[in-house]
């Protein structure tokens, strides 16, 4: 923002309203978009509907920082805007994502569900899509969580459990709680506090942070306030346009509280979330758009599709844009290592023979999370429970080599445990930090680990179980999950016992 | 339509309303049908339901073109109507068939079972009925979908998957989609664009068709616009007249586009479609009456019923009419082999033995459709995925010998992934492409393959897999469907371990 | 009835409402029931709330014909009802248990649950409960037909099903249905046309016929217009008072349609069917009380419980009065052969042992029938087809001995084929006959017979079957009833593989 | 209550309503609580809420008689009130918690759901809360009742049934019923007659009743009117200060009634019983406060949190105030040999590895009770069936050593005898006596012990079992759960078959 720039009255922005010229306000500047509208990764009519406007309330929380300056050319700045001359009826971002039926007592608020129902009727109607989504039936997001109903616990008694304690490490850092948030994208959706406010958060109760690359704040406003024993690691979704990818870990140096890169690999290409796709079409009240568009293609070197036009997309659609569908163990991972000297956690693992090659990998990389990405990217994939039982099975040498996160479907302290007896160094909650978010900011956030730290301790104590290094498999009974997980692609070649039958015929 | 018909006015028409003398107008055309009505196979009283009046509305949409030709003796054409005298308040069947809320915008509907709510809005009760009907309580319609949410997907990470190719061939013809539209009847009943509509779309995305042989349509009119590349097959109901299938048989030699003939055994006999039958009542306003009658049979070669006085019974009762019960590898195949050089599809296969049996007829026979007709013909028979995993099981070889398609219960793009990692070829659709119909003519159907496609793709993406020829076991884990499926009937035949306990008693 | 008995005016008879002189009017007849108060089976309220009053109607439809006479002395008996003094808001019983919204359209009821249906709304609420009820949770009810659900058919094509012939025989004797009617109690609770009505029906579609030992009708009523071809059984319930068990066995003699004794194992003592006890209540207007006393009993040897004052009960526990609960192998069957020359059929069997125990005693035993009594006497017992897979798989010997019956949860063809391919002989229908006798009389049973025959053809020739006896196993996979069943009772004995775990602790 | 004692006018009590001094009336003294009031297990604001008013009828059912003693120093009480100045609208407790909506009719009453329907109608919102909560999601809670639906019974046939006898022994001391009331608290807060009433039903059925520690009143005024047979056990929750547990068990020295102590292990730290904490809130019209706080903790020796601080919390958890979480095999036995004679029962054993180890400790310890607290305390811990199929399993040798009690989830008889067949000696039934009392008082626990009875014996005499020590393996099937219950910790130590696939990767 020069200080030289023009100042303009409202009157005259509200003029340029059409594709022909077209000029928006954002954060108190005046910018002509009108070269950009065809390439908007959200598509042109999103812009068209706020040209002649004051577009912040709608731009602000969906763009990360800076995007702004990256996209547009600099000349686009026209000057800034009189807000004597702006219409009184317009609200802050802040005034409308904000609390609906007065403060909410946090403290009667007593599970996740209950904190989710909150938010849910706080946040927007945008928000809730985006964070609540998952692809197709959400059978994978539904399984997430209901798998952990499927294993019983097994409490030993007559064991002194007046000492509890939660604290491990990830990759040698030391925390408070075998927690972390999961790379969440777009928290100021939810609250204003955004990723900032999960920080925060997690300092009080010693969590680790990941942060999303489409954060919603940048990495330097997330670690600003950051204690000096807090861990964080960032995302990294490779663009196809290395150069950017190459610039934000560049960018990563001068932030040392970032101790490790998240390499997301379970959303080459984006899932179907139609919450998502539908919740676009509500907000703008225009007929929804699918991402499932005849010669409609995700990436622009897709050789089948020459002109990959972008259309009007779900949040989720939007914030894939650009994203590389073409890694490799052998490409990417030199690549990586040429320009950064972070460890590496490889995020999206999903089968035990990936787990496996990634264990091949060590020490460059480090840990891996096993993760269906929320169930938001290819439905009937598995929970995180069942790959990590194929690795218990098939490859148990990975638990040696690399550290073994997961996500997805965390409700409850009890759910973390089983993940720990199973193997798991710790566990990742993503929409649950969202939601606390949007029930009321850092302190819901804070609520949320409050619980799942409760939780965890009375499990750990009714266990007979002190540190978190003493869970194991004599403490669950996974029976069930034991005998659907996969068991060899062997079918095939099995032995026939129907000879006698055959000859029968 | 001769040119030298008697022109007929309307009041001359409506006094013949009786059995004594029964006229009825269709497509302008007068016919005295006094003496067929006794022989109709939907019974005489919806015919003198229709005495003078125009029945076209109710007549056209579910007799296939021609029929009125092979039915009725010449001389039961009188003339034609003169236009002019027709009461005013008369519809046209594509007045009547078509939208009923305005335009639906198609690109609005996300999934097929969206596709499905808009058309059961759109059609009449009575299509409706036909193309959701199935045997007796739907156990065999629902489990065919629910078996493909039993299957869990493996993704695999960090595999380039820029490309991804679903193109595939059946037969040695190459189709751009592992996917066809099986041979579902009475298209017009849902759009006038009907199997020709179907064609269209089918051509704009590279899938082949099966046409029923109770198309609404003739196969000359549905294969009119085809491309070049185009493959269709045409399905054959062996009549009791032996003569009729003969000369359909040859007739297809004058459609090169036909590539194959598409035997249906899956329905030598009708399974009973409640809601089928109940739906004709309602149309009628009359007590429905079931097919289900005292000494009533659908074979006029049954020794048991000397008399098979066909009643009124539900659509698909009506199209059965005529379909021969005896048919037998040893006495048909000869005698199709005689008939037509065309190669014979096998629809109908649920059991691994005939299956197997079917193998041995290669090269005659190239291919079996595992297929329970939609759940149609026999409540409680197994989806084709069990049988899928039975030739896996007990005679893989077949997979060498002959192709094997399957459908049945095809709602996302995962379930078709999910068939080819197990053997399919390829998938039918049979109900999703008439409801795409009924949401929206061929371009419904478009947008029913549009997103199909596009599923499909998101997920061999995400499974790390370009072609569907890598698709394999490896890629899903069909453990919780493997120990369903038929293990054998050797129940009887096992070792006691009671003889113990029998010593004791 | 005697010619000379005296005729009382109404008004006389009011005048005797008390505990001390209780009259009451019985088709005609006046009776002095005063001494019979207390030794009433139902208990004594329900008489005192009729006395003075014509009781026909409460009385005729629960109590069977004949039983007036063995139970009152003769010179209760008074005289005759001036029928002229009767109050005119007097109705036949066939008044009120008839139809209620008009005549039914049976054929528009196109299977079992429509049927059972349209009973509920035409029934009284006492015969409805008395039906419908099962015991505690209705959990074996709910099994009996579920279970079947759980069987996948294997249907064959590319058989000649042209034909298809429903006959078989039960004990020798020749029906056309593999089918008969349980020995259900109290059918005029349905229909006046009762047992009769029901035996109508059958000589209409060959089937076998059961008579209840409770049946509203004598068993010479029953058979009277039977057809030569006709098979009966006779149920016995042995009666703590063997002179009157004996004397029943004696009256068979001259009924040659009757041509075994189904003797009845599987209710010793009563089950609690809730719904029945409630029911009795609300036909009453009296707080219900439960058969479920401190001291109450069932049994007039019963050694806890010296006094056995019968209170109020369901229908179900009233005809249970007086059944013994001494039954045994080595005593019951003796006594049997001394009294009847009849084959004898042991319904009630639940366990292969049992099976395998009644098959030791064939000639004599000729068939059993697998049987929890309609999930009304001990509920979580196992359904039949559990039972019939045990045989199979511990005591096939069983069926080369004796023949296998089936009854419980039959609803649709496809569950009489399921329960022959297994190795039944046949099926009991016993709810489904009684609520078709509610819907229609004998048209309503006769309906049932229809579809369930028409089902079963259906059923027979989409699996390629011609005759009843080609059923076989390898037509069905029950694979998931086949794990569920009983595997021996030898949990406790097995080595232990915890002897390494007890070291370490 | 010293007859000294000065008489206070209401007028002067309601002066002292605030934190600086704060009087409260009951039972017709008056005290000053003004230096206990951040003492108070249940939080301040409660007793602050109360401060100058008549505070018996909120403190009454929740407080074991005698506490008030032990908590306030003598000179708190400060005299006593006069009645006459009383406000007129005061009731007693007796007239609040009492029947609804008239006399309830118990023998309408037919089942335990029925009882508890009723009972949840008539008790205080409380009272429901504390009785129906269990931690978290209820998994446990409901899988201890369904559990016993997934166990088939196997009826045996042809078996004398007339005599049945439930009776059995406990520890050597013969009861007549194989069942026994759990240690349930706060039994007033459903009915005045508490835990007295439950005990005259005991006397009347003959069944065992197990005081808890936090019984609403005294061991003395619960077995005052017991019979000379009846049989006691009692409850201890070890304290954190050992002397007052030293001082209770000193004092059943004196209650001869009371044959063994029953050591309760399986709730060391409190569950999260969130319908109990939330009707706390809805009792004090406060905002509620979880037990999860930050830092809070519930055990004084705590080492993590200096300052537990106590808050409001539901019943459960102000019940919970002071035990002790510190117990161990090795310390806690010797220490309670020392301080009583009585045999040892240990409650709350859920794994096999505790069962054998307690086996071990006999004839110290006499019995174990399986029980997962009624799903109270760890939400998902397995129930008592699953711990008596693995002790079953792995160490059938404890059933030799001590007797094995269960409790939880038991509604039917036939729940009692499945887990009598399993090896139970017996079964203990909790929130049904509650609700019994609820319901209709001591005669409703009575009908509650009735319907069990009846229930019992009609399964036994239908399984053809005369005594409970005939009840075995052989008359269930268990193999549904069997195949679910824990099959040893070794999932990670298994050979992999994967070494194939490994190689080909």
């Amino acid at each position: 923002m020069t200080p030289m720039a023009k100042v303009f009255d409202y009157a005259e922005i509200v003029k340029h309203n059409t594709a022909e010229s077209c000029w928006v306000i954002l954060y108190g500047n005046v910018y002509d978009v009108t070269d950009f509208i065809s390439d908007h990764p959200g598509g042109s009519k999103v812009i068209l509907q706020l040209a002649g406007t004051d577009a912040t309330e709608e731009y602000d929380p969906i763009h990360p920082p800076g995007i702004l300056e990256q996209t547009l050319k600099p000349e686009a700045k026209l000057g800034t805007i009189n807000p004597d001359t702006l219409p009184s009826t317009g609200k802050s971002p802040a005034e409308t994502s904000g609390a609906v039926d007065g403060p909410v007592d946090l403290e009667s608020l007593l599970n996740l569900n209950e904190i989710e129902e909150v938010a849910t009727k706080q946040i927007s109607q945008k928000a809730w899509a985006y964070y609540f989504s998952a692809s197709d039936d959400l059978t994978s997001k539904t399984f997430n969580n209901t798998v952990y109903r499927q294993i019983v616990l097994r409490p030993r008694v007559f064991v002194d459990c007046v000492k509890c304690d939660t604290s491990t490490s990830f990759l040698g850092h030391n925390v408070k709680l075998p927690l972390y948030v999961s790379p969440a994208a777009m928290a100021r959706l939810a609250h204003p506090d955004g990723e900032w406010g999960i920080a925060q958060a997690c300092a009080q109760y010693g969590a680790m942070q990941l942060i999303s690359q489409n954060a919603s704040m940048t990495p330097e406003q997330i670690v600003a306030d950051a204690k000096e024993e807090q861990v964080f690691g960032w995302q990294l979704y490779v663009q196809t346009e290395r150069a950017k990818s190459e610039a934000a870990l560049a960018r990563l140096k001068k932030l040392p509280a970032i101790k490790f890169v998240c390499l997301t690999l379970d959303a080459p290409v984006p899932g179907k979330r139609e919450h998502d796709e539908r919740a676009k079409n509500i907000a703008s009240n225009l007929p929804v758009r699918s991402a499932v568009q005849e010669g409609g293609s995700t990436s622009k070197t897709d050789t089948d599709a020459k002109t990959p036009a972008p259309k009007a997309m779900g949040v989720g659609q939007s914030l894939f844009w650009g994203t590389a569908a073409d890694l490799t163990w052998d490409r990417t991972l030199p690549w990586l290592k040429k320009h950064t000297d972070l460890p590496i956690v490889l995020k999206g693992v999903q089968t035990h023979e990936d787990a496996y090659l990634a264990s091949l990998h060590a020490p460059h990389i480090k840990a891996i999370i096993l993760s269906n990405h929320g169930g938001r990217a290819l439905d009937t994939a598995p929970p995180a429970i069942h790959t990590l039982l194929e690795i218990r099975k098939y490859c148990p040498e990975v638990f040696d080599r690399i550290e073994v996160w997961v996500d997805g479907g965390i409700k409850r302290g009890t759910d973390i445990v089983k993940a720990l007896c199973l193997g798991a160094r710790g566990v990742g909650i993503g929409r649950a930090a969202l939601f606390g978010l949007g029930a009321g900011g850092k302190e819901g956030v804070a609520r949320v680990l409050e619980i799942l730290k409760a939780e965890t301790e009375t499990c750990m104590r009714l266990l007979g179980v002190e540190r978190v290094d003493e869970l194991g498999m004599q403490h669950i009974n996974a029976r069930a999950v034991e005998r659907e997980i996969y068991d060899g692609p062997a079918a095939l070649e099995r032995p026939s016992p129907w000879s006698k039958a055959k000859a029968k015929l």
